[in-house]
């Protein structure tokens, strides 16, 4: 059986997205499936919050392009290579196109929280890919002014925001090295 | 469908192994499947190392062994309260009955790397668990012990050993809450 490995091969980053809503309750199924995800302590240190509010999409969107505007005048080196040959830009506009971002918090005062939180994220992308979603794992440059938008308790710290849709992008999925394996020490 | 939430409802973590030695290629597909996932420009930046000498294994359970002993003198509050109710201690078999173990390392100067390769853990896991094989994300209280023993670049960084075999583990799966859904703003 490999119904993993199709499901994972066929899961790309997606940044475009049909307007059509998709049901609320695929998305409540991805969590369902993040919250089997193991963590430390079983302390399950993930929480969700589903933006759905047209105007505060919009203003999610204002703050994080008003620092990636900064980012992109301020990245050197390998980095900006790869996102000048890829075309991106401060621009994300996704984050208002997307009928919904679902934004991921970690707890942060739980045993490896972070690990945890970005271990049951895998989990999540590929629960949406099984629905038809489509996402992108966007981590803004400054994280705290969205935290500030949504009122974000100070125990809480945000992870990622992934908007979700029906994807409409043609980018096929970037290529993947071969798997590299060592046995026993380097 | 939801066969993806029955894979991870069924995925618990397992502390103790059949002695039966698994198929490689089962550890590999896991591999391949973590493969995968996305990360920050593509990267790609997990690496593995899968130990199956018996003398190595014994050797990292010593050094393990050895950080968690001076860890559990000094574990204090809700952490310690959990690992006793748990009735865990400073010895960790596992590293030693598990037919492999499989080390996950990240590339320290890649962008997002270690949330990046947390996530592909999340795939690794689901998979392992499609091959029928059970794992525990085991962290380490001194990852540079094991860092040394299997000669680490120094551009890597263990993230995680997994001990990964056939799972004889009677222990039920920890009971998950409720998953928590906020909607816009907390």
């Amino acid at each position: 059986m490999k119904m993993l490995y199709d499901l994972a091969k066929k899961r790309k980053t997606v940044r475009r997205f049909k307007k059509e809503k998709p049901p609320l309750e695929d998305l409540i199924y991805s969590l369902k499936v993040a919250n089997e995800a193991p963590s430390g302590m079983n302390a399950q240190p993930w929480r969700f919050l589903i933006v759905e509010d047209e105007k505060l999409k919009g203003q999610i969107r204002r703050v994080c392009e008003r620092s990636e505007k900064t980012f992109y005048e301020n990245v050197r080196g390998r980095l900006k290579e790869w996102l000048d040959e890829k075309r991106f830009t401060w621009r994300k506009p996704f984050l208002k196109e997307a009928p919904y971002l679902l934004l991921v918090f970690s707890e942060k005062s739980a045993p490896y929280s972070r690990e945890s939180v970005w271990l049951a994220v895998g989990y999540l992308l590929l629960a949406l890919e099984e629905k038809g979603l489509g996402s992108v794992p966007y981590t803004p440059p400054d994280f705290r002014e969205v935290e500030k938008l949504v009122n974000t308790p100070s125990e809480l710290r945000l992870e990622v925001i992934l908007p979700v849709g029906y994807p409409d992008d043609p980018k096929p999925k970037y290529p993947r090295n071969e798997v590299i394996v060592r046995y026993n020490t380097f």
